[in-house]
C-alpha cells in the first residue's frame, strides 16, 4: 500500500494518479462537488439519527458529525463565493449509489453496513482531500483542504467506533473487509466527470 | 390578542391554559418531545437545502438554522441525560402532518408554503417555550427554556425573510394569513398526549 494512505489503512487501494490529474485540472468543479459532499454527509448523519433515535451514543456522536459537516459545508461555500462559482447542482458520480446498494435491508445488518459505508466514504474523503491539499496549485486552497483532513479522519474513526460498539469486532472486521473491497473496485475505473469520488 | 403573544403577532390565537397545565404536569415527556422537535427542525432545514441547492441565500440561512437546531438538540439531550430520561421515541401529535398537508405541491407555491409553515412552527415554538420558561417548576430548566426563545424568534424571522426575498410581499402576507388560521385551528382542540405542539 502506498505511503499516501498509510494512516487510512482500511482503504484497499490508494487513489491513482489519473484522479489527481482530473481533480487538479478541474479544481472549481471539485470545489462545487465537495460542497455537495459535505451537505450530503450532514444529511446521512441526520438520517441515521432519525432511524435510531433511541441509541444515545449513536445520536450524540452523529449530532457532532452533522454539526461539523455543516460547518465544512459553510466553509466550502465561502470558497465558492470567493471564487465566484455559483451554487449549481452537479450530477453525482455512481460511487455513493453503488456503495449504498451494499447496505443489507434487514436489521441489525442495516445498521452495521450503514456505519461501515459511512466510515469508508469518510476514509476515502480524508485520503482525497489530502491529495488535493498536496497537489492543489492554489496554496491557500491547499491549506484549507489540509485543515479539513483531520476531521474526516475523526469522522471515519467515529463511524468505526460506533460499529465496534454495537457489533462484535470480528463481525465488524469481516464486513469492513468485504465493503472495503467493493469501495476500491468502484473507484478502479475513473469516472469521466471530475468529482471527489470519481 | 393576549400580551403573551405580543412579539409573535403572526399567531392568530394564543396558547390556552389547558396546554400549559398539560405541559407543566408532564414536563419530562415535554422535554423528550422537545428533543425530537429540534432534530426534526434540523431535518426540515436540511431537506429544504437539498431541494433548492442553487438558492445561495436560502442555503446560507438554512445552514445556520440547521446548525443552531442541532446545538439545541444536543442541549435538550443533555437535560434528558441529567434527568435520567432515556431517548425513547414518542408518537408525534397531528400538528406537523396537518400543517404540512397545506403545502401545495407545485413550485413556486411549494417553496412559499414550506417557508411559511416553518415560520409558523418556529413562531409557535417560541411562544410555547416562553410559556414553559415562565411556568416551569424547575427554575434551572425554566431558565434554559427562556434561553432558547430568542433563537426560535430569530428562526421565525429568517423563514419569513426568505419568503419575503423570493416572493412578493402581498402574496406572502396573504398566504401567511391563511396558513396562520389553519395553524390556530389545528391547536384549538388540545391533543390528549403532552407534546410541544399539542
Amino acid at each position: 500500500m502506498s505511503t499516501k494512505t498509510a494512516t487510512i489503512n482500511i482503504l484497499k487501494t490508494p487513489t491513482q494518479q489519473d484522479w489527481i490529474e482530473q481533480a487538479i485540472g478541474n479544481i472549481e468543479t471539485i470545489l462545487l462537488d465537495h460542497s455537495q459532499c459535505e451537505r450530503k454527509a450532514a444529511g446521512v448523519a441526520l438520517n441515521l439519527m432519525f432511524r435510531y433515535p433511541s441509541s444515545a451514543l449513536l445520536v450524540r456522536k452523529l449530532t457532532a458529525i452533522a454539526q461539523e459537516e455543516l460547518e465544512h459545508f459553510e466553509q466550502v461555500n465561502q470558497w465558492l463565493d470567493k471564487k465566484n462559482i455559483p451554487l449549481t447542482s452537479l450530477s453525482p458520480p455512481p460511487y455513493g449509489k453503488k456503495l449504498n446498494s451494499q447496505i443489507r435491508p434487514q436489521e441489525p445488518d442495516r445498521l452495521l453496513d450503514s456505519l461501515l459505508v459511512s466510515a469508508l466514504i469518510e476514509a476515502r474523503s480524508h485520503e482525497r482531500l489530502g491529495l488535493l491539499g498536496t497537489h492543489c496549485r492554489d496554496q491557500e486552497l491547499g491549506k484549507f483542504y489540509r485543515s479539513l483532513m483531520a476531521s474526516e479522519a475523526r469522522h471515519y474513526g467515529l463511524y468505526w467506533t460506533l460499529a465496534d460498539t454495537y457489533f462484535e469486532r470480528t463481525l465488524v472486521q469481516q464486513r469492513l473487509e468485504e465493503l472495503s473491497q467493493v469501495e476500491s473496485d468502484i473507484l478502479s475505473t475513473l469516472y469521466p466527470k471530475p468529482r471527489i469520488h470519481s
